[in-house]
């Protein structure tokens, strides 16, 4: 836990170097705009602590796996998110000499990332070791509007030097990741020099064959260089810009870079598409682009800012991750999804986990045109083929998908067993993120074309997943791993279990709607995917006989058989030195513990709330909560939203809090990795369907408000089918206001209000506050 | 499967040079003494498939850890018996011209071997590409007698050549291992040259420094050289012996080598001692050293050959047996013990697993000096202070010990967190091996100074093991793995249950007969062990409460809990194709499949068979059978040893014949890697304890024989306490020699016989055959 940032409404402020923790504040300025990101790194050479960081969306390499003991089944290698070419790079040098920043050189710092526009901004003064003073700054962007643009703004004001001074703007391309497994280099050099606009380079990814050229041109503006030179070296482009400079003088340049690869472009078309975006960006110019980026951004804060009056804190908080996750994900592509990482690190490969699903769907169907979700559903329509390969290699058939834990392509990447193939829950969270896109948009285009053929194929291999057993007279799922990861190969996962048999449920539902609506459009679906009437009555079966191990003595569903045989001694018995457990204990001692790492049972009555009573929900909560550790950062939202649900208000704003500010104060002491992406839209859901209340009931939206008691108000925006709302809960009432036309029905503490088209706000006071 | 090698009594013969089967070849043709092992290498330098193999006992490399994802408690290394100094080395020249064998030069190709004397012979005609013809023969032993000494015989003739010719015997050191992890060499140069007798080299191992000097001389025969050189470069030593041979004239010449490490002498004393060896070894001359290993060997096959009348395969099949258990383990020396692949190969890194308590302890407790098994437990004994700090690692206490699954010094190696962290019934069979060893020895002299600190501290690890369940009301031991690796973290696996209540009660029984012989012993102990009398009753409680998983309908004891939720489906079903199912099914698959991988609840039956009532033993082998892949070579024998008793003969000689010629048939498609050393005593164990019924009830030898349809007859001898006994089951008889003076008693077909001292030997005749 650290506290070293500056608290504002929207800006994160590093005020003075921290130089022990640059590579924490690298992550948390991060930029990016789904398209690319770059890390916070330093335009300059820099010796102090570093992570340099430059990623672009989609472009991976397959490294190959390591393993101690291989098991059949384990894939060959592991995709992983690149380091790319060094885009920001700007050298300086005094006569003939770099100059290389030590962290002892800088003072007057300050680093700010302004989150209302997406602009990173650096000032500070350098003295070299022989007394010389300069002023720099730096501000840069990655273009929301020119996805392939990133622009720097920099400055160099001479203090007390006189004399030859160089700026270097260049790109470099020889870079390697930190987390190669057998300490390779994934770039091959193709080209580099000078082209009709600008300065490239370009290189492909061994195995995978992405090109990426970078091209780039300054503007200087101020005192010009006396002379340019450029050279090109293999994986290098620089430009020398040579001033003569006086006391108080200032000199500045314009780098604009634009990064293009084959992953959007075709081969042949690459140097031509580079040239021609390079040339629209410098045509525009720094200023123009600039104003058109931060018009963008304020057009997605409009659609999905939540303020807080009173706690400045937790109001920059909910704006950083909301930030970062449109940072990461833009929803332009089909082919994107989003790491846990984001582009803000090399962790977890940049790969795709059931995360999204799970999490970042409902941020993104509550604050995001449709279409972004849409094309996140689609990314997995996309992948059917080979989660079905996968399925395969496991000895399912007939059509049986399996989607992978970790994915970049479609193919499996992970490699332990215990998860990559017994946490086969993950193919119901992708159901799940289908039903829950069909409430929110009320539409059944994607559900009918594309949805009903990963349904089914889900739906087959929980058929074959399942197995008979003749002692429970029942339906069994033996040997997987549920959410709670500090289990492994158990019997009867009850969230396992019970997503399967709703798949079953709900691919039949669909089902018999298209037969509804429209029969003969089910005919042809019925040859189309191959389905048979015995099928379907095997689903039925399924769904009417599984197994959910139940505690009768509790009136308690069981996370898996033989819960309660474990110890039951709750987290708050536990040392303060034994924790995190995973850090402190050996793995045999948690899984046979009961403790539960992130909501397992829990995140099963979260998705299906509905289907229990408050007292069940209640008696579970009440059970499982003592026990669960939250060593994952996906977990206190889940609860938080429980516990709103449950009035544990205190209970509710203490889980909030363990995700609100987890990478800005760096809670579990990992940020330098990179930020908790995925993890983040738990505030959003904390705030929003926790103490906001949101869920939907039938089809319409419901709010069971509150607010904790050190906030004046917060209020958020909601994209509903065809209404946008904007909610304001404040001490003593909520206001909701209809920011469309038309009529809007919605549920305040279980009250129904109608608006009609001209009646667009309404304030309800509570009864009881 | 494979059937390439001569069938004799006493002698594996290759008859015609098998390129292909090369690398089998050279595991099943290795040489060792318990000191030394040696692959059947060619001394040539030689181009086809060869694995390189020349081991040292105890001479280890911790080799880093390769894993994929590091779990809390995983070792830092793995120990890996390391490939060293190759002393066989002799290369010939023509003219300057080094001869490379090539496998299309050789013809009238002949390997032998002598079984019986521990000798390996080959015999070749090898033609060069310019037409000259060599007979080639050679003769090599590692000494029985003088451990440190390998020695050589080797001659050439010329058929058709005539001219220079020149015999390089050679040591190298160049040697690297083939499964290094991450393709280290091991072994680091010292000093090479000539010494006051013969030519050495020495090196060290990086890390754990043993120290290893080789040192040899050659004695020529026939026709002199007319010339001699020496050389010496960094980690080799080569002997230059220059002839000028004629048409049908031989050279020949015995090359002896003296091996000593750091492992067995000062540091200081290494060089002094190597050649004071190799003096009296050339003292003594190739000859008389051949014919005391030669007599060694004779008196070795005098304790504990097996003979079988009528089957010359399976009489070579379980010769072959006996002869490596011993080449590997001549239990000399309390730090070395039985990897399972002994000296033949380097899988399993030559590390110690829980197959010498469990399989080769009873071999050698019937067929080797009282020493060689106490040794075994003595190793045991003295890594129980590395046991405890293994429990340390994983949250245990005062003075619970878990001894490491594998292990070369007594720390724990292996890194999969199920076997590693789970597979804790490996203490029980510890705890068994003394247990067995005290009731064949009748000496308690181990049991009350060394073996009661091991019991002590395993029943302390049972303890904290196991933990209460409110839900069972009995203590249940949670996340294990059973003998059955193909079930992984599973609950209650019922031999784990039993073996840890069985360690708590016998070590109670233990103390209590300490305590009723010398009370005042007793009482040093008590403070000695640290013991409390809250502790013991502790123990008393969970041995009474202990849970057993019971399914009531068909009167079973469970493998673990939930297993008959699974589909019982039995092996016979599956299609050839699927098997074996661990190189065709993924790992979930097989988890959740009942198929087991090795006898689990059958193998506590064996273990515990005078706790169960026939019926018993029946019920659960009938049930457990048809679910047994047997893809563990451990598995077979102890099937053959209960079919044997249960009267199933078929079944009996079905499980005896995958065991006995596992390796000279290539039956697992392995045997290149090396031997199955371990599992070797298993074909011991079928013969003796299956077929010839042997086991102990009370304190008296029993046997209940049969004999295969097709065998004439075979015998066997068994050392009991002070009584060597020969045992030949006939057609229609079994006849009993006491070779020893004294009384005997023994059950025959539960027959009391009593031979007194006078009375020699005993025959029983069959009621019924």
């Amino acid at each position: 836990m650290k506290d070293y940032l500056d608290k504002d409404p929207w800006k994160v402020i590093e005020n003075g170097f921290f130089k022990d923790y640059n590579k924490i504040t690298e992550s948390i300025f991060s930029i990016g705009n789904g398209y690319m990101g770059q890390r916070a790194n330093f335009e300059e050479s820099f010796d102090g602590d570093s992570m340099q960081g430059s990623y672009l969306a989609g472009i991976y390499y397959p490294d190959k796996t390591k393993v101690g003991w291989w098991k059949n089944g384990y894939p060959e290698y592991f995709a992983k998110v690149l380091n790319s070419v060094n885009w920001i790079g700007i050298d300086l040098l005094l006569g003939d000499q770099k100059m290389t920043i030590s962290p002892d050189m800088i003072s007057n710092f300050r680093r700010e990332l302004d989150m209302k526009s997406s602009l990173l901004r650096r000032e500070m003064t350098v003295t070299t070791k022989e007394g010389f003073v300069f002023k720099i700054s730096s501000e840069r962007f990655c273009s929301w509007t020119q996805k392939e643009i990133g622009s720097i703004d920099y400055k160099v004001k001479s203090i007390n030097y006189s004399g030859p001074i160089t700026l270097v703007p260049y790109l470099d391309f020889d870079i390697r990741n930190q987390d190669s497994n057998y300490d390779e280099q994934f770039w091959e050099n193709v080209d580099q020099g000078i082209s009709d606009t600008g300065f490239f380079v370009q290189a492909y990814t061994k195995k995978t064959f992405f090109e990426v050229r970078a091209q780039f041109d300054v503007v200087c503006y101020g005192l010009q260089p006396s002379k340019i030179r450029n050279e090109s070296i293999p994986m290098k482009a620089l430009k020398y810009l040579e001033y003569t400079i006086e006391n108080n003088e200032e000199i500045g340049l314009q780098k604009t870079v634009a990064i293009c690869s084959t992953f959007n472009f075709d081969k042949k078309d690459l140097a031509k598409a580079t040239e021609r975006i390079l040339t629209y960006a410098l045509d525009l110019g720094y200023d123009v682009l600039k104003a058109q980026h931060c018009e963008a951004w304020a057009n997605k804060w409009n659609e999905s800012d939540i303020v807080i009056e009173g706690d400045v804190a937790a109001q920059q908080g909910v704006r950083f991750n909301i930030f970062h996750l449109h940072q990461t994900y833009s929803g332009d592509d089909d082919r994107l999804n989003i790491g846990p990482k984001g582009f803000t690190g090399e962790k977890y490969g940049g790969s795709t986990y059931w995360d999204t699903e799970a999490y970042c769907i409902p941020f993104f169907l509550s604050n995001a045109p449709e279409k972004v979700t849409r094309n996140l559903l689609m990314y997995r329509y996309k992948h059917l083929g080979k989660a079905i390969e996968n399925a395969v290699k496991l000895g399912f058939k007939d059509g049986a998908a399996l989607y992978p834990m970790v994915t970049m392509n479609g193919e499996e990447c992970h490699n332990e067993w215990e998860i990559t193939f017994e946490e086969i829950h993950r193919n119901g969270a992708i159901a799940y993120a289908i039903f829950d896109y069909t409430r929110y948009t009320d539409s059944t285009e994607y559900l009918y074309n594309y949805g009903i053929h990963v349904l089914v194929a889900i739906s087959r291999f929980w058929q074959q997943r399942v197995n008979w057993s003749n002692d429970k007279e029942s339906y069994v799922i033996l040997g997987v791993t549920g959410p709670n990861e500090y289990e492994n190969n158990v019997n009867n996962n009850w969230y396992t279990n019970y997503i399967a048999a709703w798949c079953l449920r709900y691919t039949q539902q669909v089902l018999n709607e298209i037969k509804a609506n429209n029969p003969s459009d089910y005919n042809l679906k019925f040859v189309e995917l191959n389905l048979s009437d015995e099928e379907l009555s095997e689903w039925d079966k399924i769904n009417n006989f599984m197994y959910y191990p139940f505690d009768l003595e509790n009136q308690l569903y069981m996370q898996q058989d033989g819960f309660m045989d474990k110890s039951l001694i709750p987290v708050s018995d536990l040392s303060d030195s034994e924790q995190p457990i995973h850090q402190n204990w050996s793995w045999d001692r948690i899984l046979r513990s009961c403790y539960i790492k992130q909501a397992d049972v829990l995140q099963g009555m979260y998705f299906f709330e509905g289907n229990f009573d408050k007292d069940t929900i209640k008696r579970h909560f009440e059970f499982y909560e003592p026990f669960t550790v939250h060593e994952s950062s996906l977990s206190p939202c889940v609860h938080a939203i429980l516990a709103s649900k449950l009035d544990m208000k205190d209970k509710a704003y203490e889980m909030y809090l363990r995700t609100a500010r987890l990478d800005l104060d760096d809670y579990n002491n990992d940020t330098k990795d990179g930020l908790h992406i995925t993890s983040m839209a738990g505030t959003w859901m904390s705030i929003v369907k926790g103490f906001g209340g949101m869920k939907i009931k039938g089809n319409v939206l419901s709010f069971t408000p509150f607010i904790p008691d050190n906030w004046e108000s917060y209020s958020f925006k909601i994209k509903f089918r065809d209404n946008i709302l904007s909610i304001k809960v404040g001490k003593s009432d909520v206001e909701v206001a209809k920011l469309n036309d038309g009529n809007l029905s919605l549920f305040i503490n279980d009250e129904l209000i109608e608006l009609s088209n001209n009646q667009k706000s309404f304030i309800l006071y509570f009864s009881n506050n």
